[in-house]
């Protein structure tokens, strides 16, 4: 039974298809919603839509922009000779901000995971072997560190072994300001593992 | 610096203002919108709006409703002569979820604070004394246990002493299924307080 009125239930029902919004959340967001200035509810609902209908994958990098062309793919003062292969747009953000990243982005939109049946020709693999065929200097496979993104890192790393292409990892290891006391064992001895000399 | 192209930069800004959304969680709602298909985002644009600019406060007993007079109000139903007072939409559905209240409802929108600067005249109290100068047997007061509530509650009594109409107040103490243990000591003293023959 419906306890709101007509277009309150189907706020409350559209905002709980949300990721981590269950039914409490959505019923407080909606009622957020229905006290916040009627002109202020338009922008919100006008940038949900805007942004996904003009959200589209770079035809470089395939990271998710609004543009045929993202802004760092179409930079000249990026090394076009470098890229840094990562899953998502999120994780070629995350590097943005550290600002010290002057190479070109792959966004994988994903990763190889057989458990979810998801194999390398259900991401940007194959778009990424045809950017490799012209002038690149180092592939940086910055997939995350879990089962699906090693693998993904393997696979690339393998399918490059003959080209010439320098193919680097980013580092695992024990997080900067982490302690050790916290940090899980795989995360410790892979630290071990990579240990570099300091001499 | 904006890391994310102007539509999905927006969209996470407008998502971050609603509550309990912070940056990372805005980023994750975004990115989930960005991949759902058109058309369901559509619909969640569209509830949005919809949703607020159709809300309005029922004539009656202002519940926030997208009618004139909301469904209980105009039921015939329900026991017009008993009204519960709350202070919110969301009270009034905590109790249409027992199924075992049949009565009206009256929706304050908001309760007595001095502290926040909310006096008698900012919620809809002078609705209320309208209301009950028609032919009402019985005011229930289920205005929050918390200290606006109380202060609320007190207010309307105090107001109502000498009309004859019957006053009364929902109960306070322990929760069906609580522990003792970990109930707070003013809830316990309350319970205490407000104990009943059982012969």
């Amino acid at each position: 039974m419906d306890y709101y009125s007509k277009t309150i239930t189907k706020l409350i029902a559209e905002l709980g298809h949300l990721p981590g919004v269950g039914q409490k959340s959505a019923q407080r967001l909606a009622f957020h919603i229905l006290h916040m200035p009627e002109e202020q509810v338009r922008t919100l609902s006008e940038a949900i839509l805007t942004a996904r209908t003009s959200a589209r994958y770079c035809r470089e990098c395939f990271t998710l922009t609004d543009e045929d062309i993202c802004p760092i793919c179409s930079s000249d003062k990026r090394d076009h000779k470098t890229i840094m292969v990562v899953e998502d747009t999120r994780d070629l953000v995350a590097y943005e901000k550290t600002g010290q990243y002057h190479g070109v982005y792959h966004v994988l939109q994903g990763a190889i995971s057989p458990l979810q049946g998801i194999g390398p020709a259900d991401i940007r693999l194959k778009e990424l072997m045809i950017r490799l065929q012209g002038d690149v200097d180092e592939v940086i496979i910055a997939t995350n560190s879990t089962v699906e993104g090693e693998a993904t890192a393997t696979f690339i790393s393998k399918t490059l072994k003959d080209t010439g292409i320098r193919v680097t990892r980013i580092a695992s290891g024990v997080p900067v300001g982490g302690d050790l006391e916290y940090i899980d064992e795989v995360t410790l001895l892979k630290a071990l593992e990579n240990r570099k000399e300091l001499n």
